[in-house]
C-alpha cells in the first residue's frame, strides 16, 4: 500500500508521500512515489503515485522519456499549455500502461491499477491540483475539496478534515501532514518512512522545499511522541459522559 | 457499513455500536446492532453485529429463539457453561445462517457475510471478549490486543491505539469511544447515530449502563465541537518542521 496527500493552500501546494511498497508482507521495499519536473521560472509539475508499482514506474518513465524526446507523438509535460492538459497527459499515459498490461499478459482484472495525484503551476495561471483515476479521467481540487489522498487514506483522514485551513503556513501544513502520516504508520504496516515532502510556493515557478524524513529523523520521533501526549491531554479536556450513578446502581 | 467497538478494561467491558445500515446510499435505516442477554446475578452476554443485515438479524433471532425453546437441539446462550462455549455457539449459528443463504439462493460469494463481537461474563470466570468471523471461528482479546473493532474500523482506530489504557474508568472509555465514533462519522456517511453504549462492570452479573446517544444528544455535539478545538490546540503544541529558509530561498 501507500499513503500520499496533496494539499491546496492559499499560498501554494504541499505534497507528502511515503515510500514503502510491498508485494506481500515479506517483500517490502523503498521506492520514491513523489516526482517533480520543472522549467525554472516557468512551470513546476509534481506527480505522486499509488497502486501497482510496475504500472506507476512505467507511467513515470514514459512521462520522463517523452519530455526528453520531443519527436515523440505526444508532447511532453513540459510543453503542455496548461495544468489541465498536464493532467490529461498523465491520465492518458496511465490508461495506456494499464491497457497494455491487460492486453498483452495474463488476465489480472484490476491488479495493474494505479491512482495518481498531479499538481503544479504553469506561468499565466493559478496552481492546480488533480486526482487521476486508473481510467485516465480526473477531478480537480477546489475550495470545497481542497486536498486529495491516495492509498491507505482512512487512518489519517480525520485529522486533516478537522485541522486543515486554506491559510495555513507551509510549516503548519507539513506538521499536519506529518501527524496524519504518523497516525497511518502507527495503524498500518503497509505505510512507512522515509516520508517525502515537497512544498510549492505559489508564483515561485521554482521546485521549492524538498525534504525527506528518514525513519530515524528526530522530528518524526518528536512529533509522534508529542502527538500521543497532546492527544491524551485533548481527550482529558472533553466532558465525561455521566454514567456513574447507573454503574453504582449496577454494583 | 457499521462501526462497533468492544473494549476490555481492568474493571469490565465497554461496548459501543452505531445503528446505521445501508443498502446503497438511498436506502439508509436505523437498526440496533448491540444485543444483550442476561440471567441477573449469573451471566451477561453482549453481541454486536456488522455485515449483511439479513444475516445478522437471522443470527440474533436464532440465538434468541433457542434460548427460549430449551427443547431445541443446541442449548441456548444462557445455558452454555463458559464464554468460550458462548462464542462457539454464536460462531456456529453465524456459519449456519451464511451457509443456508448460500446453498438455497443465488450465487452471492461473500455478500451474506458478517462479523460479530461477543463479550460478557459467566459466574465462576473472568469477563471475556471475542471477535467471531464469518467462518464461525473466533479470536479472543488479551492484554496485548485489548479491543476489537468491526465494520468501518480505520478512521476511528488511531485515537484508540493512542489513548486506550486498561485502567481507564468506564466514563473515560465511553468518552474515548465517542471520540472514535465522531471521527468515523465525520469521515464516512455509512456510519451514523444513534450510538448505543453498554457498560458491563466486572463481577456485577448485571446488565449495567445501557445508553443511547441520539443524533441531537447535547453531549455528542459538545464532544464533537470540543474535540475539534482540542485537536487544533494539540497540533499547535507540536514542533514545526523548519522549512522557512528553504522556502525563502525559493522566492
Amino acid at each position: 500500500m501507500t499513503y500520499c496527500v496533496g494539499l491546496r493552500l492559499r499560498d501554494g501546494l504541499v505534497f507528502m508521500a511515503d515510500t514503502r511498497t510491498n508485494a506481500g508482507i515479506d517483500n517490502i521495499s523503498v521506492f520514491q512515489k513523489l516526482h517533480t519536473w520543472a522549467i525554472e521560472g516557468e512551470r513546476v509539475v509534481t506527480v505522486m503515485t499509488s497502486g501497482n508499482l510496475a504500472t506507476t514506474q512505467a507511467v513515470i518513465s514514459l512521462l520522463d522519456e517523452r519530455m526528453k524526446a520531443p519527436s515523440e507523438r505526444s508532447p511532453g509535460l513540459l510543453e503542455a499549455p496548461s495544468m489541465f492538459q498536464v493532467a490529461r497527459m498523465v491520465g492518458e499515459t496511465l490508461r495506456e500502461v494499464i491497457a497494455e498490461n491487460k492486453a498483452g499478459g495474463q488476465e489480472a482484472q484490476n491488479r495493474f491499477n494505479a491512482t495518481l495525484i498531479v499538481g503544479g503551476q504553469i506561468r499565466g495561471s493559478q496552481p492546480r491540483l488533480f486526482m487521476v483515476y486508473p481510467e485516465g479521467n480526473f477531478v480537480e481540487a477546489g475550495d470545497d475539496t481542497p486536498f486529495f489522498q491516495i492509498g491507505e487514506t482512512k487512518y489519517g483522514r480525520p485529522i486533516i478534515v478537522r485541522a486543515y485551513r486554506p491559510d495555513m503556513s507551509f510549516e503548519e501544513a507539513a506538521r499536519l501532514l506529518l501527524v496524519s502520516f504518523d497516525s497511518t504508520i502507527k495503524a498500518n504496516l503497509s505505510v512507512g518512512p522515509p516520508i517525502d515532502l515537497q512544498v510549492y510556493e505559489k508564483d515561485s515557478f521554482h521546485v521549492g522545499v524538498v525534504r525527506r524524513f528518514e525513519a530515524n529523523d528526530p522530528l518524526l520521533a518528536e512529533i509522534s511522541k508529542s502527538w500521543g501526549e497532546a492527544l491524551s491531554l485533548a481527550l482529558e479536556s472533553l466532558p465525561l459522559p455521566a454514567l456513574s450513578d447507573e454503574v453504582l446502581e449496577a454494583g
